[in-house]
């Protein structure tokens, strides 16, 4: 057993807190810190301030992820890697993100206090434009380390007002040098609100997660045949509404019943022309679905279109179904995963191991090192909202975790395992 | 059997329709002729100049309805009316309500061409915003005739843009005195287009309307959990959208399967915040219902209502259902109804007696007078868009039907039925 030595201070975790949230506070209670904003480059500013206050070796690379360094008995060795991001959707809350790289803050610092000699490096990463709400697609920034996409690429993106990824991060001085980038680790952790219910429905302060859930984004359209409401008979219809009702439902409870961790939701619809008293020419609806392996999602796409397509006959009606977005699914490194379940039982920390429905950085990570993530519960599940909440308690839980898998793998005390 | 005197002539009726449809007409093929526009006022004068060409007495009342007075031989009898409107919704078809009011001027050119002796006068009506599609509600002309709206909440009355209903009359020139307001009628006659499919259907040229459908416009609002579509899993899940799914199938299967020509429809439907990757927090839909009977469509509510109470508590989401507007159904004279009936065995006319399922300017002329409607085929239902149509054949066979109707009841040949 461990002797009850202070690893996190979660006083200092809660006043950081305070002031990061700060900026970008928004009147309702959320946060707006969009990538590349003037707010996410008062945030950048900070977070740097903190690192250099520290004594950490401070840099950022090409596409503005920011690197804080702690040097290890041996110079050359990889660096364990702990982050995330700290920028925000519109309104989100405040711990989606900025927790992962303030508590990969708090951790540094504290082993700098208890002036540990760990035989590793350890490296705070805080990704750009993780979130994708300012610049698509998400994770960019950890895209481009992991060679997923070239900076050429992510420099030409576009936001909603026509702006370039690349003028954006010069305006708030961020722009540095490609060697700056990260090109391996010994490990890379990510510390993460849940943002979904399981935890906390199971009464669990930490999850240990094994992978990141593949999905594919579909959309179904529907034509069917608009007409008055009054004066069209019921048997006479072909309404595109109803039809995508069956199938909203029918994909519901299929997913339900299957009970195998398959998630299918119809978040976006949209009929047409969306008047009380026509029935609707045709209807629009979207469809994601996820699942952790990836022949099981592909069945899962295939079963969708399948069902689609049957509705389709019976009504006689035009359906096509396009698939937008496929990710395949990830699976972490057993080895961190290992660790971080052995430290979890030396701490008497309840928890479970679980798949992350969400898309995260470590997703891209996972690609150059031995990746894993812990996730602290999400209150209600909520997260991307003002709502978003997770208790102290639970993050100091976690962080005592993150806080001796950091020090294990950067002793190298898991190369035996 | 009549002989086959010409009473319609078609080809006049073919040239007015053309002068007309330009008055407003879309580059995609439409009409736009919203009630009190300029569009308006120039079809208006132009109905008004062919009201007068063939010798008709013209005047508009206090809100702007129009009449062409034909005498009788008997100058204070009660006239028999006839007519519809000349608005459109935006993009509509130029032969909804148009048809009405060009068919009573080609029947009553006809008869003074014929130089017949009516008994009683025949008088056109041209009612003012029957669509509703610039001033909320539809009808306010002939609503204003049957006492079913005061002048002054009908000059109260605003558009889209806050242009007020009496500022728009009195800027087109069509401010009339309250005395020329009609005040009863011997009849009322509408012809107008089926504006559904079922005369198509059953490959009939004419249907004897009956009466028109009593409606309720409902609004259901579910209120479940918003959530990561990703991160939630199906079991965990109060998903406002797959709930109104279910809701909008079984209603739509409940009207089918009574087979008593309830209609119920949901037009519009609206997730929020309607992203792909999140449960909703809230769906609302529309329920529009109808039926030819007040007994019949106040069960039909209750039964709604009840449906989605179950809903609720199956699923445990709070649902409310809120009346936005209820019209009760509406029985034509069967006097008239008898009339048409007979005219049409006699002309050899296949025919079906129906319900409108449409709100028409009758529903209220059938407050002070005794009225029915003469329905003709519409072309794959199609109404209120460019694609509406009608064959010519078809308007003829109705015309001939409305000729004799108004001939036999301007004679009083009705009296003894």
């Amino acid at each position: 057993m461990e002797t009850k030595l202070k690893n996190i201070h979660i006083e200092r975790l809660k006043d950081r807190f305070q002031q990061m949230a700060s900026i970008g506070r928004t009147e309702s209670g959320g946060v707006t810190r969009l990538a590349l904003s003037p707010e996410d480059r008062e945030a950048r500013e900070l977070l740097v301030h903190w690192m250099q206050k520290i004594g950490l070796a401070t840099r950022y690379d090409d596409v503005g992820n920011i690197y804080g360094r702690l040097e290890g008995r041996e110079k050359n060795a990889d660096a364990v890697l702990i982050g995330s991001h700290i920028d925000t959707v519109p309104n989100g809350g405040q711990f989606d993100g900025t927790l992962g790289v303030l508590a990969a803050l708090e951790v540094v610092q504290s082993i700098k206090e208890q002036q540990k000699e760990l035989k590793h490096p350890v490296e705070i990463v805080s990704f750009t434009n993780e979130e994708g709400a300012r610049f698509t697609p998400q994770m960019l920034g950890s895209g481009v380390v992991a060679n997923e996409f070239t900076r050429e690429y992510v420099y030409e993106r576009k936001d909603m007002k026509g702006l370039s990824f690349y003028d954006q991060l010069k305006k708030i001085g961020f722009v540095g040098s490609e060697a700056n980038r990260l090109k391996n680790g010994k490990a890379f952790l990510e510390f993460h609100i849940e943002q979904g219910p399981v935890l906390e429905a199971e009464n669990l302060p930490v999850g240990v997660v094994e992978g990141i859930a593949g999905f594919a984004w579909m959309e179904v359209i529907i034509n069917g045949q608009s007409n008055h409401s009054g004066t069209t008979p019921m048997h006479l219809r072909q309404d595109p509404l109803v039809a995508a009702a069956a199938i909203i439902k029918e994909l519901h409870d299929f997913a339900k019943n299957k009970k195998d961790g398959t998630v299918i939701t119809t978040g976006r619809i949209q009929a047409f022309p969306n008047i009380i008293n026509a029935i609707p020419s045709q209807t629009i609806f979207s469809i994601d679905v996820r699942h952790a392996e990836r022949k099981s999602l592909e069945s899962t796409i295939a079963e969708i279109k399948k069902i689609v397509e049957q509705h389709a006959g019976e009504v006689k009606m035009d359906m096509t179904t396009e698939e937008i977005w496929t990710k395949h699914p990830v699976s972490f490194s057993p080895k961190v995963i290992s660790v971080i379940e052995q430290i979890c039982k030396q701490q008497q920390t309840p928890f479970k191991r679980m798949i992350s429905g969400a898309g995260h950085d470590a997703m891209y990570m996972n690609a150059i090192t031995d990746t894993a993530m812990i996730f602290v519960p999400s209150v209600a599940g909520k997260s991307h909202c003002k709502e978003e909440e997770t208790s102290w308690d639970d993050i100091e839980k976690g962080m005592n975790i993150l806080y001796d898998t950091v020090c294990k793998l950067a002793n190298g005390d898991s190369e035996s395992l």
